[in-house]
């Protein structure tokens, strides 16, 4: 049971800049749902939310951001468990989880920032998300944050105008407006608002590193962990993040495809048929190389992916934790039944079929130099998409002395089929100490020890900017040409550089599109 | 933790009349979502699923039916948490959680049908709607069934085409569809298909007394439980339930409104269009006291409101327990700060307020002998929108021996605000075992007893048919004139007729459309 609980009409109760807020207690957790930190016209910058009378309630999740188009329940549910909620653009809320409401507690803040690329996802999404945990075993402030994604955040729509001149980054600068609002009020809910760190996952982990190059962000957060945010997909060829912006090709198609004229009537529509009117024309559009929104756009506001143009001088000075899972996106493959009774001469084959019979053994010797323990059906759905770029993210950001650098790669064996590797947002219920909600993460014995060395490791990084445990092995921060690696597995380790030459060779063989038609969560 | 997990590509697997599924094991829990169990096209009777080869995944929830219009998320969700889920209109699934896949466990099911009238809601909407809890400690198999809604279920299309003789009612064939489906194959899940238990709240109350008057369903499930399940709102009039049908104007002016001339563009047309028709049109026609669908039908197949046409022979043989819970609507108005420090003299005027002047004395002396402990708070937002019809159903179910008829009234109060009685919905998590899901229920000390109290009724309810239990007062089935009711709260006891006074003069003096500008969760 829940050994207290508490929301009665005087408590808790926390004044914010704009006016007070009750939330409700739960065991010992202070939580408030549903948070106005903006209010923000279509394709316009946020503004702050208005100022009220009296208190008001956050006691229900606000409004996620519309999607372009409904998730399919599945079996991936099992894998990962979804959480859906109603949407309207009017979406600028975060949630709280804390142990304090003394302003002078002055607890660690560790805002997440949800998945999903800058099109989908919200605060709530997954089931794992949820910050009641992390906040009570590890006595820090959860945040949570929706924000503009998609068209809505991600739509250059300034050639159709001077006030327009803001809409490529909407989405951003709703981060930026949640930071601020962070940044001025969390101190009354038990936060440091200098002591704020940035965690994300997939998507949320390309915010992260999109926030660092935003300089208006600047002093409004001091560390990032990046989960699985980046990407680079062999066979995507050039990817639209650094394409230059001119939305004039797909807002006019759009519009062409509503049968409207005016931008004006493009700023009123509903949001569904403005949806459904992109979905027809972008990959039109987008073969012909032009931008179709989505995604972050270099400009004086963002100022372009750090692999690009390089970190700012600001980003250099920030602590970051960054990593993968072994598996990414092939880890939805579905489970082998011969796993764990394949010979050695099937896993060869199977290997040969993969990356072919020229790489075969070399494949197979270099994965077991990288990861001695791991079944080769792992091998057969390695990721590099995420780990390769990742890895270069990690040499470029390991220059800096100003700050530190920390690499972890995800191997857990899950207990699902005859075992499987990690697949993309497998990592989360581990870090937010909510395996207890997610069946498939728990093994016996097993999972409650890694939960507890990843969480540690995390809460660690935000309080001290070291994730350093005593669970864990030592663990040092990169260094340029020593990528110090934390295998998180049954049995954590340290290991260096150990999968440089692996990850080198696979970039050379592993199939384009490598995930083909397995079915992707996001 | 998770104590156990299982899901390999061989365990846990269930052979069904259609094919094999394969479930997870979370616990002792063996659990299956989102099981086909029908398949429909638009206003047409369901047919049996397509049966398959190999192995499908039962791993996720199925789609719902689509509602009418998204749900305002706000504070509501402190009383009832809630959860969404992608909609379609293929949306006939159910979920089970048992603790044996024996064939000859022959445990007890007990089927719950979801609230939300017959026009929203769905199997998983609310959080405290999860199985794993109940099968768990109860040793029950629970299913819940997803089925078609609103106008996709209740839409009387008939004088449009003999081929659409059966829409009237097509979401309550769903059920029935779901009850055969179960009676097929719940063996196979450790269930005895000659013990089957329905029980539902609010709309999922009026399903099961629904379903006791279809002669399809005769034999398909052996006891019900009527959870806020009727419903007679003072100055709503003759409810849509008892008028006659005849959908001609309704599907009439939603085609105008839609711009379309035939009944196959209707067929074919999406449903958000037409969802949106009908919520422009169906007001005008309702005004014109014309049916307006949403709700079923008296017909061949449902042969109508026990109340209004008397129990079928074979409802008479079911063995039933019906209650309410103390306020119901108005038990969603804000919270009172002066409900612990209101004088004598100011409660009164409260009630005055509420009452009349002349009806204040007399209501607040019923009231008290009728619950002894209870603030005069909860006098003010008594319910008899429920409990009136509710007394009028045990006074003629308890008519026939054949069958006993057990009443309950849940009466405690939550520990929000300063103190709340108890609102529509408020019951559920208490009788799932799932407090623990919603943290609004939890007073150490109390709910716990409550809690398995009132889960111990339930569930001994579904395995025998009489819902004693040693936790409990000795609680006898009512009889004509004598309603023994027992009392849920933090002491329960059972008293004999101890509201008939007070309702009865409620329902005098109560205001009209009692609960105003409260905001309705279902």
């Amino acid at each position: 049971m829940i050994s207290n609980f508490l929301c009665s009409t005087t408590a808790p109760i926390v004044q914010t800049k704009y006016g007070k807020l009750r939330g409700f207690v739960a065991d010992s957790t202070y939580t408030f749902y549903g948070i106005k930190y903006a209010d923000a016209e279509r394709f316009q910058l946020p503004k702050p939310p208005k100022s009220w009378e009296g208190v008001k309630d956050a006691l229900g999740y606000g409004y996620v951001c519309p999607l372009m188009s409904q998730d399919k329940p599945g079996s991936g549910e099992m894998k990962v468990p979804h959480r859906y909620w109603p949407m309207d653009e009017n979406c600028q809320y975060l949630n709280i989880w804390t142990q304090s409401l003394d302003t002078s507690a002055k607890k660690p803040v560790m805002v997440w920032l949800h998945g999903g690329g800058f099109a989908a996802g919200s605060s709530i999404e997954q089931a794992a998300y949820d910050g009641k945990n992390m906040s009570q075993y590890g006595d820090v402030v959860v945040v949570s944050i929706n924000h503009r994604l998609n068209i809505l955040g991600y739509l250059d729509v300034s050639p159709f105008g001077e006030k327009y001149k803001n809409s490529a980054n909407a989405g951003s600068a709703d981060m930026v407006a949640a930071l601020k609002w962070i940044h001025e009020n969390i101190e009354a809910f038990g936060g440091d608002p200098e002591n704020v760190t940035l965690f994300g996952q997939s998507g949320g982990g390309m915010k992260v590193w999109t926030l660092m190059q935003i300089p208006e962000a600047d002093g409004l957060f001091h560390k990032g962990i990046v989960q699985s945010g980046l990407l680079d997909m062999i066979g995507f060829g050039e990817s639209a993040f650094k394409g230059k912006v001119d939305g004039t090709e797909i807002v006019s198609a759009m519009m062409k495809e509503m049968g409207i004229e005016t931008i004006e009537e493009l700023e009123k529509a509903p949001y569904n048929k403005m949806a459904q009117a992109y979905q027809k024309v972008f990959m039109d559009v987008a073969k012909e190389g032009k931008y179709v929104g989505g995604n972050p756009v270099a400009d004086d506001f963002y100022l372009g992916d750090p692999l690009v143009v390089g970190f700012t001088e600001h980003a250099k000075t920030i602590p970051i934790m960054i990593g993968t899972v072994l598996d990414e996106f092939l880890g939805f493959a579905p489970g082998r039944p011969d796993r764990n009774t394949m010979t050695a001469e099937e896993a060869r084959a199977m290997i040969a079929g993969v990356y072919g019979e020229k790489n075969a053994d070399q494949m197979i010797a270099l994965f077991k130099k990288a990861y001695p323990g791991k079944n080769l059906c792992d091998l057969a759905i390695l990721d590099s998409d995420f780990r390769a770029p990742t890895k270069r993210f990690i040499a470029e950001k390991s220059k800096y002395d100003q700050s530190p650098t920390y690499s972890y790669l995800f191997a857990f064996d899950f207990p699902i089929d005859e075992g499987a590797g990690p697949w993309h947002c497998s990592e989360i219920p581990f870090v937010f100490h909510n395996t207890e909600l997610v069946p498939v993460c728990n093994k016996p014995g097993v999972s409650d020890k890694l939960e507890h060395q990843m969480f540690s490791a995390w809460v660690n990084f935000a309080k001290y900017g070291d994730p350093n445990d005593a669970s864990l092995p030592a663990w040092a921060a990169c260094k340029p040409g020593d990528e110090a690696c934390m295998i998180f597995d049954e049995e954590c380790e340290v290991r260096h550089n150990h999968d440089n030459e692996l990850i080198a060779l696979h970039r050379t063989c592993a199939p384009k599109f490598g995930f083909g038609n397995v079915e992707i969560q996001h």
